[in-house]
C-alpha cells in the first residue's frame, strides 16, 4: 500500500530541492528535519524571487504560522508558480480557527493555489471545512468530526489530499483513508513538530508526486518512526528534539516499511 | 512568601495560552521553554490578528530584541488590547541603552501599555530609569545603581513590578523586594535565556495574575532550578541548552518550593 | 603563519561586539556559536538603528539567506556605516546563483560596502565572479574553477579576502592562498553551519582586523577543530549540533594551533 522505504531511498538519491515559505518559529527546525532526511530545503520569501525559486524546486511548502501581508503575497505568488508547472504544494494552516486572519488566509491559499496536500491538526482542518472546532493558539482541543470523516470531508471539499495528524493520523484523498499509528507522545512537547511533518510531507511528495495519498502517509510514518527512535534514550523534550534529527538521518530504507504502521480503513 | 510549586501545578492544569510578540532570535526557544513548562505559547505579530489573539490569551509577552516599525505597531496594538481586558503584560526591553531606537521604543510601550512586569538586565532597566548604564549590544556591563534599589526605583517610576535579573535576581513592586538566588552560570553562555525567563514570567502571571510580584519571582526561581538541573551532566552550552527543556518539563511541583531560593530584603 | 589560539584568547579577553544582519533560519544558531566562542553577538536590522549599532560594534556580518527589500536597505546602511569607521565587514552571499535576486543583491553589497571578507561555497563565489556554477537552493553542486583559483580570482576581482569553504577551505587575498583542512562531514548535515563559519569569521576579524587573510583562515580552522570535537561521541546531526556549541566553548587557546591544519599553497 505504502512504500516509505523506497520513497526515502529516492529522496536520498535525488536530493530534491524543497522550497519552504514558513513561519519564523520553525525555520531552522524544519530545514534541519528535511536536511537530516536527505532532501535539500531552501527558505525564500521575497516576492522578487519566490517564483524563480519555486521554478527550480521539486515541491513547495506553505506554512502560515507567523503571518503578515507581504508573506501572504509571497505564498500566493510562489503557490501559483508551483501550480502552473506543476509541482506538489503542501499547505499547513497553522492556527486556522484561532484568529479570523489565519482562517481567511488559509481559505485564500486553498482558492488560489493548487494545493496537493493539506496537513493540519483536527481543529484546524475542522475549522476549514466549517465544522465545530476549538483552537487555542496553535493547538487543537476539540473537533466536531471523527478524524477519518474529517479527512475525507476536507479532501472532497478542497479536491486534495487531507492529512489530519493526531495520536493516530488520518490521510484521505476523498475516497480512501489511510491511518498512520507511528509516533511518540514527546512530539507534542516540542514546538514545530507538526510543521516538521508538513516539511517532510513536501520531501516525500517531491520524490513521489504522482501518488500524493501514499506519499503523505509515508512521510508521517517515517517521521513517526524517527520519533519512536528518538524517544528511546531521551530524557525529555530537549534531548528528544536533538535526537529526532539523529533518528531522521539514521532512518534505514531497508527496514522502514517493516516498522511503519499504516493501514487502510 | 512564594509558592512556585502550586503555580506550576496550576499552569500544567490550565495550560494557559500565552501570546508572544518576540524577537526572531528566540522565537523557537521561548516557545519551547513555555511548552516544556506546561503552558501553551503562540507567536503572532500581524496587526490584523494581534488584538484577537491577545483577546483569547491569558498573558501577553512583548520582547523588543529585533525591532522594526511594523512590529512595534503590533506590540502597541496587542498591548493595548491586553491592557483593556485586562490580562498581564510582560515587557522585555532587550538592548535598551544600546541604541536610541530601543530605548525610545521601550518607553513608548511603557507609556501606552499597562505593563505588569518589566523584565530586563541591570543595564537595560537602569537605562530606562535614566541611571548611568553601559549596554553593549544586548549585554549589560555596568549599571549605576545597586540592583535592589534599581528594581524598586523602576517599579515606582513605571508603576509595575520590575524584575532585574543577574547573578542574583531582584524583583520589586516598589515597596517589597524579593531576591532569587537560583540559576547557573551556563545560562549566560546560551543566547535567549533572558528572553526565556521573560516568556516564563508570562506563563506564571497567566496562572497567578493577582500577585505579579510573587509570580515574577516564582518564574525566575523555577527557571533557575531547571537551569541547575540542566547543568548537572551538561558538557557545555549546547548540551545544557537541550537539557534545559528536559529540566523544565521534569520540574516537580511537589518539591519545587524546597529548592527555590527566594528571600525578601 | 596563523595563530588561531592567540586570536581566540583575544576574543575571549575583549568580548568584541559583533553586529549581525542575517537570515531568519540561523539567527539563533549563529548567535549561539559566537557566544560559545567568547564574542558578544547582537542582531539588529531596523534602518532606525543599524548605523548606531554598527557604530559601537567591532565587526559587521551581512548574510543574505532570507532576503527582502527592507533587509537589503538595512544591510547597505549598516555596511556603509561600518566601512566609514572602518570596521571589518563579512558578507555571506547565501544562495547567490540560485535566484537572480540573490546574485544581484550580493553584487550591490559588494559595490556599495567595503567588504573585508567574502565567505561562501564554491558555487556562490563562482557565480559572483561570473564563472560557471550550479547552485541548487543554498547548496553548491558544481563550480567551474578549482577552489584555489576561484578564491584568488574573487579576491582580486572584488579587492577583498575570499573565503571559499568546502571539504578543504581556500582563503585568498588575491596573492596568497591558505588552505584549511579542519572540519567534519557532519557539518553538511546541519543547516546554517556555513552561516556559523561566517559569523565566527566576523568574531576573528574583530580581534585581528589588520590581518584579514589570517583571521579568516583561523576562524575556519577553529570552527573545524570544534566540529571534529563535536563529532566524537555524536550520534547524528542533532547531537552533533548541540555538541558543536560545547566544543566551541571548550576550545583551548593553548592547544588550538597544534590542531589547526592550515597550509599555504
Amino acid at each position: 500500500m505504502t512504500a516509505a522505504g523506497a520513497t526515502l531511498a529516492a529522496i536520498r538519491a535525488r536530493k530534491p530541492l524543497v522550497h519552504n515559505i514558513t513561519n519564523f518559529v520553525v525555520m531552522n527546525e524544519t530545514a534541519n528535519a528535511a536536511l537530516a532526511l536527505g532532501a535539500l530545503p531552501v527558505m525564500a520569501h521575497a516576492p522578487e524571487e519566490v517564483e524563480e525559486m519555486a521554478g527550480i524546486a521539486s515541491a513547495l511548502v506553505l506554512n502560515i504560522g507567523t503571518l503578515s501581508t507581504h508573506w501572504i503575497d509571497a505564498m500566493l505568488l510562489a503557490g501559483r508558480a508551483a501550480s502552473a508547472r506543476p509541482i506538489p504544494v503542501v499547505l499547513d494552516p497553522v492556527g486556522a480557527g484561532a484568529t479570523e486572519y489565519r482562517t481567511t488566509t488559509a481559505h485564500r491559499i486553498l482558492e488560489q493555489v493548487g494545493v496537493t496536500v493539506l496537513r493540519g491538526n483536527a481543529g484546524e482542518i475542522a475549522t476549514l471545512v466549517g465544522a465545530h472546532a476549538e483552537v487555542r493558539g496553535v493547538e487543537s482541543i476539540v473537533a466536531g468530526l471523527e478524524p477519518a470523516e474529517l479527512a475525507r470531508t476536507a479532501a472532497r471539499r478542497f479536491g486534495l489530499v487531507a492529512s489530519v495528524t493526531g495520536p493516530v493520523d488520518h490521510v484521505s484523498d476523498g475516497a480512501r483513508v489511510l491511518t498512520v499509528a507511528n509516533g511518540h507522545e514527546l512530539l507534542s512537547t516540542v514546538t514545530g513538530t507538526g510543521c516538521m511533518s508538513t516539511a517532510l510531507t513536501g520531501c516525500f511528495l517531491a520524490a513521489k508526486p504522482e501518488q500524493p495519498l501514499e506519499a503523505a502517509a509515508e512521510a508521517l510514518a517515517a517521521f513517526g518512526v524517527a520519533a519512536e527512535d528518538a524517544a528511546a534514550g531521551a530524557d525529555g523534550p530537549g534531548t528528544f528534539h536533538a535526537r529526532l534529527y539523529d533518528a531522521l538521518f539514521a532512518l534505514d530504507p531497508a527496514t522502514l516499511d517493516a516498522r511503519t504502521r499504516v493501514d487502510e480503513l
